[in-house]
């Protein structure tokens, strides 16, 4: 990495955490990863408004204040170091802002009155993560994801599938892979959110059992395909539909929207709908000053 | 609590947790929570055997060293308090003893070459925690475990699911509750694994898609039911068996064995099993000094 990483705890320079806290304790917390373009974050209401579902969901006290400051002190920072350098390129960082339920005696039960933590980390990322990524080669996880209707959608810390597939996926030499639910329905990537290119239409999981709904995620269905006249249709989808597919692509918030090359043995070219939906997303991008 | 808790990391006095870490960023890791009498821990070989098949599966380098140093650290620091003192009666202490994944690069993938950290805390419990508990009063949690084989039987930091479910128990008043799996088999109590009384046999969840295999459940299948001349069958079990039951016992590491009261309008008196499965207990504590 370019820089160290800067980190702050309830809005204060710290390179640690005060313990005992349930988020290490429990997983106990929810978190964000908000792309930073010289200093200005990317559909930020996206990722504020999925932070306040899931402190909903955890009945968390509000985080809206404790994110707001976060934010505000990761993009002063990024924006001056981007200024001093008087740069003529874009420089993209990525913020990771994560809210635990702060400190709490022993067992699970959380404390009536807890107090949540900000804890914001701010990493460098090489600028070409702004730019067309080659499309990926992706496999099918063999590691299912688990039905649990009360955590699905939000972006918790309950990460342990997510860890052991993308070992697996280093371990196969792939870029990405499908997950799919213990019943055999392809949810998402490891990372990010799959679409399906069908007949003109774009097909994405319902993400009501499991899975984390992505702001990519959320763009593309209320913005960036109806930008392209594309459909989308929120379904069960089954591996052989994304073997059949016209094309596939996948979403998160640093990589964007990027291709699909190859599935298990298929492959695809061109990829004109993952394209088209990534100039749309660079059109996001130059509303929040990217050259 | 009677004395402020002592927190080591990777075996120093501390009060924070170095960041980054995974074990907070995605729940990458294990514990244990291992009950100290006068400053010795109580069936510790199948804690630290728990913790390196957790290690094993998740794929951490060995963490024996790191839970030999932390235990050690913690039982001087427990048994010097308790010398000190001219004490009659016993001591007893909770060791929560938490190994991450360490430090990592962003993103999920695991770093090849990474290094566990130990963080473990010594916390007081009152001395009545050593005795036979009232029974329970338990309910059935609408909370279902998710299905999960590659993560069932360890103990890992993902505890998102039992966060709500003593979220619940606490509102509803209720000391303990029934967990099942999405299915609707009965897994385990919140905090604890269940024991059914059927017919003179003890019946538990075999724990293969989800369930924490307790230490306390391991000791009962293998040492204090046999010593009692009791088998112990590991087969799905219904809610409906559960409210059927001669007897509902459930066990963890710092209660031993408890009986169970009441589950949804049947009630139970006398819990002669569970008193006799906790005079077992009670020896094993007496093997360790408690007098």
């Amino acid at each position: 990495m370019a820089h160290a990483d800067l980190i702050w705890v309830d809005g204060k320079l710290a390179d640690s955490l005060p313990l005992p806290d349930r988020g290490l304790a429990f997983g106990d917390g929810l978190f964000e990863t908000i792309l930073l373009v010289d200093g200005k974050p990317v559909l930020v209401e996206f990722h504020r408004q999925r932070l306040a579902a899931g402190a909903r969901r955890l009945n968390f006290q509000s985080v809206s204040e404790g994110f707001d400051q976060a934010l505000e002190l990761a993009c002063d920072a990024a924006a001056d170091v981007h200024r001093s350098r008087h740069a003529d390129t874009s420089e993209a960082r990525a913020l990771r802002i994560t809210v635990t339920r702060g400190e709490g005696p022993r067992g699970y039960a959380p404390p009536a009155q807890g107090k949540p933590r900000i804890v914001s980390q701010l990493s460098s990322l090489a600028p070409e993560i702004l730019t067309w990524q080659a499309p990926a080669r992706l496999g099918v996880s063999s590691i299912g994801l688990s039905t649990q209707p009360l955590l699905a959608g939000i972006k918790h810390l309950n990460r342990l599938e997510q860890v052991l597939a993308a070992t697996q996926c280093r371990e196969q030499g792939l870029d990405e892979a499908l997950m799919c639910d213990q019943q055999g329905a392809v949810i998402s990537v490891v990372a990010g959110n799959l679409f399906v290119v069908s007949d003109g239409c774009l097909l994405t999981s319902p993400l009501v059992q499991c899975g984390v709904a992505g702001t990519r995620r959320r763009a593309i269905i209320e913005r960036w395909a109806p930008a392209l006249g594309l459909d989308v249709q929120q379904q069960q989808i089954s591996v052989q539909q994304c073997r059949e597919a016209d094309e596939l692509l996948f979403c998160n918030s640093l990589q964007g929207v990027r291709g699909v090359a190859q599935l298990a043995g298929r492959s695809w070219t061109g990829n004109p709908v993952a394209r088209a939906l990534h100039g749309q997303y660079q059109g996001e991008l130059r509303m929040r000053g990217l050259p």
